[in-house]
């Protein structure tokens, strides 16, 4: 094994996002399931855009959030996701190669715009999504990079490229340049209505070898296993994956091997404002400390600093150095 | 003069806002004056943004924020400019009418993008910004719609106007409409550096009457007069329109007119974040005092309101609706 040029190279579905703050009566008037992500199509995206509210935009998509979390941590962060060349693409490249992630994917020149995921965000800082994926559901085995993969150390992917029918030739095909490179590969269950979709596939990929570590929160975990036992389903990951990670919001997060489980507490914040970003930013931190060979908890007291950031403003990308705000909490990395 | 449909109808360039937090060795290293707005080209723009970190954005505009603080003050409230029927104008018009905003002026189906205006934040909270006008400078009379100006008991222009040729034609077309229809038309002075380009057309427009009213803050003020002697510019500016109205911010504002100089003080704030948008906010409460005929003191109450509120996060809008925020501080709107 060579060393890595990227500490970690994350894969997804590059989605711009549009913010707006509303109340539980919007979403019922529009029939979302709250906390939930929604895959829409165009003229659902027109609909819900019309009825929103004044807006915030940010350059999203759950993979390329954790990336930038790994970049603003001093680590040396790669992104695979597909965009249109169109002006919000353009804005999306910036974004993501302005906050010193390697992003070389060819924008397509045609077919769908660059994907939008339209986000209410309710007073109790639940975030509510929308997606259009547009251009996103374009990636496909071509894009992606054998070299960049094979010196990656961590390939991180997000479930939600299950959704995009050739997003998941390339998925698989990171997954066995990785693993033939000896590198580890990560996976993110994204949301329990994605597990829901695609439970069997997740376990066999998580089965057969594909996956070596899998990120998820609570629900996530409980819609795998088809349980609410959190012990029982804890069980069944460590059986199916190297390492497992469950976060349980307030609550923190559990890291599960064949060894041990630890409890890592999460961080207090002042004040709830958007929880979009929560499970990527977490995974910043806990990937960063990973590529570091920093112990389980070290990793999840990262995860929890990057996450805690996060969800104290409007939108899923830190607005500080995650890197200072470590160092200022006395956090390695 | 019939009853109005409009409490205030604006007309500004139309700009979509891209921020990025900075620190003040970048804006040495771009040639930036610091608290300014310059106007820049297409290739600057290009480097600029290059240069910046990661963004957020939001639609903006002068006249535009000012008008959207009127909505959200609970008034009726239009607004002219031109965008291109672009992504980023699309956002842009959702946006505003979004806010409750009329907003009819055609997008521009050839020519430059929608403008964008490149905004840097500093940590001590002041703002630059370098505006590529962009389809904005487009505007012309034909864009005026003589109903809606007729019918809109005050307009409201922004000094900003004055640098796209063909949008003078327009504001003076305008004025023009409004004034035959007894309405009552106000000025914002925008920008000291835009004073130092049109000082002399802007004291023609305050003494021949094309302006009832002028917003300025107090260095816009001591460029127009060209002096720092603070009440002798204000007695200039008592003798040239009807209404004047000098912002000074934490120290409040000064409203003046033939009879009284009325001192109205700075509403305090938890933390600076981002002065953009403080004096077109301040308009916006100003504004709405006016058209509801409140006292001066009153009428600078609600501008500093409005201003206290979109100095706190970033972005030049209101982020919570201000007719609630002036509800919870008794103030009467």
């Amino acid at each position: 094994m060579t060393s890595a040029k990227y500490d970690v190279l994350g894969i997804g579905n590059a989605i711009f996002d549009v913010f707006a703050r509303t109340d539980d009566g919007f979403l019922k008037t529009h029939g979302m399931d709250k906390g939930g992500m929604a895959l829409i199509d165009e003229a659902r995206a027109l609909k819900i855009y019309d009825a929103m509210g004044p807006a915030t935009e940010m350059s999203g998509g759950s993979a390329a959030n954790t990336i930038v979390g790994v970049a603003s941590l001093g680590a040396r962060a790669a992104y695979v996701g597909k965009i249109k060349d169109d002006q919000i693409g353009k804005l999306y490249a910036h974004d993501i190669r302005a906050a010193g992630v390697a992003f070389e994917t060819a924008a397509a020149t045609d077919g769908p715009a660059t994907g939008c995921s339209y986000i209410l965000v309710t007073p109790d800082g639940e975030r509510t999504m929308n997606t259009y994926l547009g251009a996103a559901q374009e990636l496909s085995p071509a894009d992606i990079d054998e070299d960049a993969i094979a010196a990656s150390a961590i390939v991180y992917l997000e479930g939600y490229l299950w959704d995009p029918a050739n997003a998941k030739a390339a998925f698989v095909k990171a997954s066995d340049i990785a693993h033939r490179a000896n590198r580890r590969v990560a996976l993110t269950l994204s949301d329990a209505f994605c597990v829901g979709r695609y439970r069997t596939e997740f376990l066999d990929l998580m089965r057969n070898g594909t996956i070596d570590l899998l990120f998820a929160n609570e629900s996530e975990l409980a819609s795998l296993y088809e349980t609410k036992d959190f012990d029982a389903a804890l069980g069944h990951l460590r059986n199916d994956v190297t390492l497992g990670i469950v976060t349980r919001s307030e609550k923190g997060c559990v890291v599960a091997d064949a060894k041990a489980v630890t409890a890592v507490p999460a961080m207090p914040i002042d004040k709830l404002v958007d929880t979009t970003g929560a499970g990527d930013l977490f995974a910043a931190g806990f990937l960063v400390g990973l590529a570091r060979n920093l112990s389980h908890e070290e990793c999840g007291k990262l995860g929890a600093l990057a996450a805690a950031e996060v969800i104290q403003h409007i939108g899923a990308r830190p607005q500080v150095s995650l890197k200072a705000l470590a160092d200022k909490h006395g956090l390695r990395v």
